[in-house]
């Protein structure tokens, strides 16, 4: 069985990877960055072919579906690389289209804060997806870089939807109808998303999950609850898992270089520290944990392999570019 | 026949572009910086790759020999792209790779000053080729990006030469021995160049041409003069040609940001306006007289066509990446 997480932000090492690899896992997507502009976030992009290299035995970045299937095929694990932000562009149309060359292929309109792309699922008045922002999904769409929109306010997350014309991706968040919380997704964003193909990457993640984070069979049930709300084919995993995330990672997440004091999103300044993992899903060795689980709820064969990674796959091969060929897209222009 | 230019640093427009269509060059070496850092050598990539969406009737970005043959053969002139200094890594070795993937295949070690990488022909002291200087030549020679040394120092240049596993080129100066100029070759970097396979493109630049510079006929005996002491093989154009570019672009060249004055390297203080056209070579079109001139000067027919081009194309053969793929270089290290 194929399994992917849409979304871990784990501080990865070959320690990390090795878990990667003996939880059976196809394909991840990483966060290379919160806050960067383009010169940081090419800096991390160059510590990932680094570790990429370094660790060619368990890993490598994929830039096509193919080379998830290649990979995985091969005992190894296809990274996916992505931001969290759209920050990385340091406001540059034309840098949508280097990044993708350079093997990124996930982007989140934004984090925690508006940017110059629309408005955050924190912010009091959402603006909607500017101006610059309708050019960045149009050529995120063009070079196939999956419009990730799970931090991203209400109003430009139906606006992003609306404008893409491809399907686009909540990669690690929760309906709100199930765990009211700012981070997870409105009824209408979700039937929205799933009405043009897109997908809902499930979270285990505390702050959003609530109730369901109790338990394995809890977090099950929170997910056919969610097929329930719109359909197999549109759901899948987004752990959010943070192996090896420290306090101090977790404090620039909260701050970056905007904000005096941190700013705690989803989690809590009562309880500021590193949340304890939960006991059911300690790192990624426990996805088969999760497959168990899904069936053990009552959800059949097929069911059970679309949520655990085919879905993902479905929707990578209609997002990414078909051509492992950093021309390829220019060239389609 | 092939005519390649190893050198312009023109601001290409679609006229310019006409002219090298006119002119029937199948290949030449752009200049995309002189002292731009990483972020403004990227904006200067992206522009490139608007002009070539927006001429791609006329010319095309290479990033193979086979590229250069394909476009020649659809009469359309390849353009190699490449920064006469090394800035655009920003100190980061791992740029090399980035840059390469994007497409450049050129970089001068040093512009007019000293750099991390190593010492320019005006300095009083060449520092040699420093330890992050080696580690950029090998990872150039890795990725397949010409090492060019014209505007490089003495000690640096012979360094270079010495330490790079591939041939390397001077794209655009003469030898000193024929015109004394601290931008001009010595005899012993160019027999050193020469020995391992590398090329020196020959410019009629008035400043670095002296005599030379009077004639096209001139010009050719300089030619003839330069293929007498290191030999036919690793002789080539490289024209230096300014087309359109202005009195501040020209001050730009001169001081950057580094210089409160303009420095005006081979230019000159009593007259620091741009130099008029060589009446000989106003611009590209005028290739098919620099191929009479060879002719006439007495070059038989294999050799006209080496120097004209043929030259320039087996040492790219020999430099640049096998494979139009972004990838290919990163998983040969």
């Amino acid at each position: 069985m194929q399994y992917v997480d849409g979304l871990e932000c784990s501080e990865f090492d070959r320690e990390v990877f090795t878990e990667l690899r003996e939880g059976g896992l196809s394909c991840v997507t990483v966060t290379c960055g919160y806050w960067g502009d383009a010169l940081e976030s090419l800096d991390s992009l160059a510590a990932w072919r680094d570790l990429e290299r370094q660790n060619s035995d368990l890993i490598g970045i994929a830039r096509t579906t193919a080379d998830i299937e290649r990979l995985a095929a091969g005992d190894r694990t296809a990274i996916l690389l992505g931001f969290q932000n759209s920050s990385f562009l340091s406001g540059r149309i034309r840098f949508v289209e280097f990044f993708a060359d350079l093997g990124v292929r996930v982007a989140q309109l934004t984090y925690n804060i508006q940017n110059d792309v629309g408005g955050s699922c924190y912010e009091t008045t959402d603006s909607g997806l500017t101006r610059f922002g309708r050019e960045v999904v149009a050529e995120m769409n063009r070079v196939g870089m999956v419009i990730d929109l799970s931090h991203v306010g209400e109003r430009t997350s139906l606006e992003a939807i609306g404008h893409s014309t491809k399907p686009v991706a909540v990669t690690h968040a929760n309906p709100a109808s199930l765990v009211p919380h700012p981070r997870n997704k409105s009824d209408e964003v979700l039937k929205e998303l799933a009405a043009r193909g897109g997908m809902l990457g499930v979270s285990g993640y505390r702050n959003i999950s609530g109730p369901y984070a109790e338990s394995i069979d809890r977090w099950a049930e929170m997910v056919a609850r969610t097929v329930d709300l719109i359909g197999i084919d549109h759901v899948g995993i987004g752990t959010d898992l943070g192996r090896k995330v420290t306090f101090e990672h977790l404090q620039w997440m909260r701050q970056g270089r905007w904000s005096k004091q941190p700013q705690y999103g989803a989690g809590s300044a009562a309880n500021p520290g590193k949340q304890p993992p939960l006991p059911w899903f300690p790192d990624t060795r426990a996805f088969p944990a999760k497959e168990e689980a899904l069936r053990r709820h009552g959800f059949d064969e097929k069911s059970v392999a679309a949520v655990m990674g085919e879905n993902w796959m479905r929707f990578y091969r209609e997002v990414l570019p078909a051509e492992d060929h950093a021309n390829a897209a220019r060239r389609e222009e």
